[in-house]
């Protein structure tokens, strides 16, 4: 590193969402004296404090004064600096790990510590974008063995905090996503804290998807609690249903995840170390794993399914966490509804018992319910099922359900009239036949496009699943949007393709196979 | 795409270099309305133009207007709008390339359309960093074959504009680089147009080296010419050693330097493809290419360079390109000087034939000038060296090298007393014996740190080369530094490794092998 040169900190009110930025005016005789360029890394330390950041470089005096060293929100944040505070700038050093990076983009297999020194770097914000997918891609896919893998998640786990719950199980549940309207955490929390074990779970909202957890219960509930607030509830109520999304669990999956999700880069290795290492850190001992299988899910072929749940297995194992792994059927979406408002409806359905409410979701959810409630010493191994059917039959899934709403914070909403989106579109069957498949990502496209998650009551209501009988121009969906130009948008994708197949009687899909 | 909405365009005097961003109010109706978040990309779209970029979310009223879409220099610029003009954002669609890009992490084997849609988006800047980062990764090291390289490389030249000179054969000779003072081109340049082939060559400034042609040439002439100057120069003088900075031959590949060079990443398939379609484009039909070979050069085995030069050769064939591999000795620097002015002494000591001007120059520049000369149909094979030789020794060379610079502009320059920059430590040898090698990284590094090449009289000056003997005590090199600061950053690199190794007089290198 050079000298480092002072300047007077700013903070300039722009979000550059995870990447830190400084800004430097051109004219600055630091700038001209040491040569930062555009994009190039600096090092900014003030109080002991330092943090990383990539240079933008600023012409106009109106936005910054010559010897004034700007930084971006979350770096002014990081760096916990008032205003006018002295900053010492300096080039920075390429992180500690590139070398190890390197390795790996030339095909090298890593070891602990190289995994290690890399999660280390990028928890601590010093790769820049460029870096974390030069990672993101140097790892995908099969670039990665299983002991990497494990040593890749380790790392994650120990570059954040570690909750301890202080008693044993601490049970949890996850699905790794893909299946529009699959919201089954929202009824085996209640089941299983109802039996009463402790299952501490966090919900996510929805980055690409038409509805998360968080999003759907934030229907019925506040689900943007202090992170010592939702402590306190599972304490009381053994379980929660909260958005995740302050505890920052796993610090340098957030920094990963920024990165991956505009890539749309999804890989097996990335997938076990970023959902263990939540788990992990969380301070779950079991965890039921739910991976749904089908030509639209993420995951489409039995093999690639059964070698992701040895991988899952293996890491788990040598990491101490009492792994289940569910593999479900992923070939169309789970109940009836996608976007928030239509999902709560779904869900309340279910846990009121209504004689109409969707059975998939109902018997996917005691599926798992049952595999969870496993984990209890207590619980005989094919009892689980019959246990969590009781608790949800009997009315106490719900009576826990409302207690942990009413924990939350409840809001109003009269399930008898879902607050839906007032704008509607019915996409219509082309031919008569039966309904042989529904595309997962197509229909969640069009729920997104329709307004869903953002528009908590905009989506699309599914009126026939695979295996239903339909007439030509009856009625498949009915999409709902709060304005015409959202409705449009969903109207003329699905138009394109509706995402049904229909086919005839016998083309209709077996049931899949138990695994 | 969504529907666009309607912004005031303002210039944000912020250098994002080569990424476009776009500043969006987060108060701002179209953003709420849109959901626009940072780090997303969008189209933003004026007077039939429209360009791609990355949403910066600005929370500072006196940034930026509610209803104003801020643009970074650059993106300003390719937008071509006044301020305040009226311009239309939209979400943007992802690249047409992305399931090509994806298919390449994925391992996947590209075709030539897929190759072609990749790089019509990176030269059309509609890929982020990320994305960048992420196409250079999963092309680098093994992971293109050489139809890939090829096809890359022809999709990389049909990007940008393509010179036609109206005559053949067009020359130019070019060298992969890694070696400090190589400072060839120089004298190349000069010998070739003196014989009268037309060597339009355009220089580069250096990046991560101490000092590039550009910068040498920069001590003696003006380098920075619009390039209808250059053209004349060429036109008029078969020759010229200026900036080609500014001929964006291979917009693709200005793009993707953007993000390998931060990266470090510098692969077969990438090297042949940026280098070719550069050569391509400035319209040279032969082309002679030099691979230094060494422990500390670029290319470190025997097998590597036959491999690059068989791959480099493969595709100038498709392509329609002679090409002339000349693999040659990079065990150490050439010359004796590292940084502009000492490059420029030496470039002028053997253009005057000065008895003690650096002789590896000289033979390795009348060896590469020898084989261009070759390219000549009137010129039998074997015989360019002694026609090279002639052209130099006569003071032809030189000659051709004044009008050159003449033509450019000339600067002063007095290579009696070169203005050097003015504080000096010399690094001594630790302990008797013979220089068995030099190391061309550590070097380079020293220089650079000295001031090379921001401070054109900084650098290193090689006092003894490989198989001198030297005694305990003995300085090695000198490092000049035009600040305490700079020499000490320099000295104290030097003190912990000279980047001399000194051995007893049998351990001394052998003479490269020829090739």
């Amino acid at each position: 590193m050079n000298g480092p040169s002072s300047l007077a900190a700013r903070r300039i009110g722009i979000d550059t969402y995870r990447e830190n930025v400084a800004y430097l005016r051109r004219d600055c005789p630091v700038v001209r004296a040491e040569g930062f360029q555009a994009l190039a890394k600096v090092q900014v330390a003030a109080n002991g404090h330092s943090i990383v950041a990539v240079v933008n470089v600023v012409d106009d005096a109106a936005l910054l004064g010559e010897c004034e060293l700007g930084l971006s929100e979350e770096a002014f944040a990081q760096l916990g600096v008032v205003e006018g505070a002295a900053v010492a700038i300096a080039h920075a050093e390429p992180p500690a790990s590139m070398p190890a990076l390197r390795g790996k983009i030339g095909g090298e297999r890593l070891g602990r510590d190289e995994l290690a020194a890399i999660v280390r770097d990028i928890a601590a914000r010093r790769y820049s974008k460029m870096e974390l997918a030069a990672f993101l891609v140097a790892t995908s896919q099969f670039e990665l063995d299983r002991d990497e893998v494990l040593h890749l998640t380790a790392a994650m786990v120990a570059a954040g905090r570690r909750f301890d719950w202080r008693e044993h199980p601490v049970v949890d549940k996850h699905c790794i996503g893909g299946i529009p309207g699959n919201r089954t955490s929202m009824l085996v929390v209640p089941i299983v804290a109802a039996h009463g074990m402790l299952i501490p779970k966090t919900s996510s909202r929805a980055i690409t998807s038409p509805a998360g957890t968080a999003d759907t219960m934030a229907v019925l509930a506040e689900v943007e609690l202090p992170f010592e607030r939702m402590r306190e509830i599972v304490r009381a109520h053994r379980g929660c249903l909260a958005w995740g999304g302050r505890a920052a669990l796993s610090p340098a999956d957030d920094v990963l995840i920024s990165v991956s999700r505009p890539l749309a880069l999804d890989s097996p290795g990335q997938m076990v170390a970023s959902i263990l290492s939540k788990k992990i850190a969380a301070g779950s001992t079991h965890l039921v794993l739910d991976i749904p299988l089908g030509p639209t899910a993420k995951v489409r072929h039995s093999d690639d399914a059964q070698r992701l749940k040895k991988l899952f297995k293996y890491v788990a194992h040598h990491l101490g966490v009492t792994l289940d792994v569910v593999i479900t059927d992923g070939r169309q979406p789970v109940g009836r509804g996608i976007g928030p408002v239509l999902e709560a409806r779904d869900v309340l359905a279910v846990l009121h018992n209504d004689p109409d409410a969707p059975n998939d979701l109902r018997t996917k959810a005691l599926r798992l319910a049952g595999r969870v409630l496993e984990f209890d010493p207590d619980v005989r191994g094919g009892e689980g099922f019959a246990i969590a059917r009781d608790i949800l039959d009997s009315g106490r899934a719900l009576a826990k359900f409302d207690a942990i709403v009413e924990a939350q914070g409840r809001k109003p909403f009269n399930r008898a009239a879902p607050p839906l989106a007032p704008l509607v579109f019915e996409v219509l069957a082309a031919d008569d036949g039966v309904v042989a498949a529904i595309d997962n990502q197509r229909l969640a496209r069009i729920a997104r496009l329709a307004g869903a998650p953002k528009v908590a009551g905009a989506g699309v209501d599914l009126l026939h699943k695979v295996g239903a009988t339909v007439a030509r121009g009856a009625p498949l969906y009915r999409i709902h949007a709060a304005s015409r130009a959202e409705l449009d948008f969903a109207r003329r994708v699905a138009e394109v393709a509706s995402g049904y197949t229909i086919g005839a009687a016998a083309t209709a899909a077996d049931p899949l196979p138990d695994f």
